[in-house]
């Protein structure tokens, strides 16, 4: 299912999406939580009662009457994310940022993006709040947990996935260097554009045949495999659950591949009138003006 | 204020810490929420409320019948930690942690902590659950938003306070330096006691002349004035909401003066049986066995 959150006379609810039809099925006119945490905590009896309104024809809503907003609007938490985690993309960020640390990582580089960050499909990029002007787009696959856990093995991670979507990490460069940990650059509000839907688990079944590209006015600037990732999905869910317990909920984006900005020469950074597109099929495309 | 979480016959409350009768005023029995957040949410009519209990004298408990909690047990979001913010310290961290950037930072060095990190006074550090077996402790003074906002100046970022607690960033070495950035290695389920009160800032009028002391079984590591921070709180408050929008609730700690474990030769990491106090006076002393 593509699950996703809108809004409709002001009231944010939960539905799927019937890209044949251009349909939303409303999730939460049928008593299903008007949030998607609360369903992705509801677990399989959630996503059954939903499955059975998609087949009994319930409330349908033209989609372009509805404003289709983050899968979730506002994290439980700070988003967990993956630095450095494509081959050619450590090549592109070791001459740019020198300071990141030698060649390929030994172990994930984990730092996190505020709550505050989260924008829908089609929100504007605040790209000119960057006081120090060098906004900068990462497309990047993100994965959603659906079941908790401390300790989870790489053998079980894939189990505790609830489903996929997809993240801009937007960062200002300058502030991720002069701040030297990586938080404050990445945690400008509006420097998460996320969606547009919650694929579910089952609609992937090989989540390493997907393929990460985003162009900038058209231009086609990161394309990647996912089967490029030096951490792969499983590992990354192992390590993170080594140390702390992952919640229904959490949002890990993978990283992302070769071709930011940064990597140009000079830099190219994200500019006021700039339309930035992520698409990740079968999840769909995150589009974003920048402003 | 000195404001407490607590727990009672299962059900957790907030109260006001008497320490002259050694009791706690209840003011979830008087009808103030349940819980801090929703508290600080109330502003000055909650604070109001509360202040009139303890004169009329209202439902009073005696305090060993109750079970201190952290002030806040789960944040709203991971908690903002400020790194090498106290001078000594950073010449400590230079030797031991050559990868964390020369010298004197330039601008606030700002990662977070999960909310899972969070465990209340007198709860065990987890130690023995760093796989890299090196876990640290940094006392520190942590201040809590209570009026959030973005774009607060360094002159107005005084008013934006709730109140203050103390945090010990209990840190995984290791991890800290193998990972490049240090979320996961300060992230550890447990990494965080917090308390044992959250003092409003109507008790503290000059938090500069607060003295953070660290002792580990009884022996005195950490002794560091507020007054030597590099960055000083209406900096870092500033600073940090320049870039994103501060929440009601929000914890920021403040960095750790020198004394730290690993800044010993050979290092002095937390091992099962250990027992270390943070002394932050007037707001307490927040003591823990290391297990």
């Amino acid at each position: 299912m593509h699950l996703i959150t809108f809004k409709q006379n002001n009231h944010s609810r939960i539905g799927v999406l019937d890209t044949v039809r251009n349909e939303v099925v409303d999730l939460t006119a049928i008593g299903l939580p008007g949030d998607m945490l609360a369903l992705i905590n509801a677990g399989e009896v959630g996503l059954d009662k939903a499955r059975e309104a998609i087949v009994s024809g319930e409330v349908r809503l033209a989609l372009n009457e509805v404003k289709i907003l983050a899968p979730i609007p506002r994290p439980l938490r700070n988003i967990l994310c993956v630095g450095k985690n494509y081959r050619d993309h450590v090549s592109e960020v070791q001459s740019a940022l020198p300071s990141s640390g030698d060649g390929v990582p030994e172990l994930p580089i984990i730092f996190t993006k505020a709550t505050t960050t989260v924008i829908g499909p089609g929100d504007t990029i605040p790209a000119s709040q960057d006081p120090t002007d060098s906004a900068d787009y990462e497309g990047e696959l993100a994965v959603v947990i659906g079941k908790g856990g401390r300790g989870i093995s790489r053998h079980q991670a894939m189990e505790h996935i609830f489903g996929y979507t997809i993240i801009n990490d937007v960062t200002s460069r300058r502030m991720q260097k002069g701040h030297q940990q990586w938080f404050l650059g990445k945690s400008l509000d509006g420097f998460c554009p996320m969606g547009p839907g919650l694929v579910t688990r089952d609609e992937i079944p090989d989540v390493t045949q997907l393929q990460v590209k985003t162009s900038v006015n058209g231009e086609i600037r990161q394309d990647g495999s996912v089967a490029q990732m030096i951490f792969d999905i499983p590992i990354l869910i192992e390590t993170l659950s080594q140390t702390m317990t992952l919640e229904p909920g959490d949002i890990i984006a993978t990283g992302t591949p070769a071709g930011v900005g940064m990597g140009f020469e000079p830099p190219r950074f994200l500019k006021t009138g700039d339309w930035v597109a992520v698409t990740i099929d079968p999840i769909g495309t995150l589009e974003n003006p920048v402003g």
